[in-house]
């Protein structure tokens, strides 16, 4: 039995966090990759699993656990390891706080504007009838909604609007937040800072406009000290950008 | 300083959460009562402690803390008096699985059709400029859109019909999970019982062709089992839906 891993490549977002928060507990675990191109992960096999479509799940001795948030404090918790969590009561709600917010602000909004740039990309040489047709499969109504209207690029101008502004926001705030502590939480290294690179991490390379070596001087020394660690460098080594691949 | 609470009434979703995990750890607080028919939570005063301008905040000591489902954690965590997560790690996930699509999935869903309802009720006799007005000052820009919605009876009616879909696949799981388990989450009352009553508690009363004895028995059973809790008679002797006064 043991640890399985059901996850994207590559490995960033949702797939990411609970990637890095196991290697930063030291588990081992075996690897089950769902190719993203390929729609694996709205396979009948993969629905029977996780009926929502969605990556990662982790299988711990036979149990199956979903959904980002809970499985990485879940990791923190079943795992022997450093703690992941600070224990003072407030620092851990201060880390709760970032979780939520890169993940369900941050996140969704970075998501918004990521899939309207990828979709072209993705669907490859794809017929639009096939494409409309691997997009019904989608489990969950609002991923649906929001596949299709990047499908068809008919997502409304004011929502993308909304999310630049919110990442501008959040840049900024992120930013204050590492010019006074060491981690995005406080002072302890923490799921946050997990969550932080995995969702956030590419900003620099995609909007250097926004976070860079003059704007963000204290994100950049954080996104250093990040890349120096063990984990981080392993996270990086198995994570591969692969060409989309027509079906 | 100690400990201070503010919150909206009537106590449910995300103001009754948090009440009620004060009340079922013991913890003594004061309480400051924010007024939503008169609009209190986007006064300049409470959107210095609230940003977002929502409800409930918790002052500990001095320390401000938002966000609803981290604050209930945070209140099992700081406090002594009974347990309300469970000890064991996969049992916890089930809990924060649980908490989670209580407020993001069923909750969403329920607000949406709610807001629906009781907006007219709730913006009184306001002229329609003023209302528009108020409307602009929610700092959430979702929200405001959501609001904006409803007060114009604007909100699509396949989100409507998507929100009613959503609350019947939740009725037809919470009432199977319960049908086995004591508790939501398994066999230890937790965070994920108190999630469940505030934001779903209203639906036998509210759509009763729904959620009734023969429909969903161990629901009901359940239901009758939170009411019969000190700390939940304590909430609902201390909740009161006072008819929204006009300005």
């Amino acid at each position: 039995m043991g640890v399985e891993l059901y996850f994207f490549q590559p490995l960033g977002t949702n797939s990411g966090r609970v990637y890095l928060t196991l290697l930063e507990k030291g588990v081992r675990f075996s690897e089950h990759e769902l190719s993203g191109p390929r729609f694996e992960h709205l396979e009948p096999s993969y629905l029977r699993i996780n009926p929502k479509g969605q990556a990662p799940t982790l299988s711990h001795d036979g149990a199956i656990l979903t959904e980002g948030a809970p499985i990485c404090e879940y990791i923190d918790e079943a795992f022997t390891g450093p703690p992941l969590r600070p224990a003072d009561a407030h620092a851990r709600w201060c880390m709760r706080w970032w979780c939520r917010y890169i993940e369900c602000d941050l996140g969704r909004s970075l998501m918004m504007i990521h899939w309207n740039r990828i979709i072209p990309q993705f669907v490859g040489a794809r017929a639009h009838a096939d494409v409309e047709q691997i997009i019904d499969r989608v489990p969950d109504p609002d991923r649906q909604r929001a596949w299709r209207s990047a499908y068809r690029q008919q997502t409304p101008a004011e929502h993308l609007l909304e999310s630049s502004r919110r990442l501008q926001v959040a840049s900024r705030r992120i930013e204050q937040t590492l010019s006074s502590d060491p981690w995005i939480a406080g002072s302890h290294y923490s799921l946050a800072d997990i969550d932080l690179l995995n969702f956030y991490g590419f900003v620099p390379t995609w909007s250097p406009e926004l976070v860079n070596e003059s704007a963000t001087p204290c994100t950049m020394d954080w996104l250093r000290r990040m890349g120096e660690r063990a984990a981080v460098r392993e996270l990086r080594a198995r994570s591969h950008s692969r060409r989309p691949q027509a079906q």
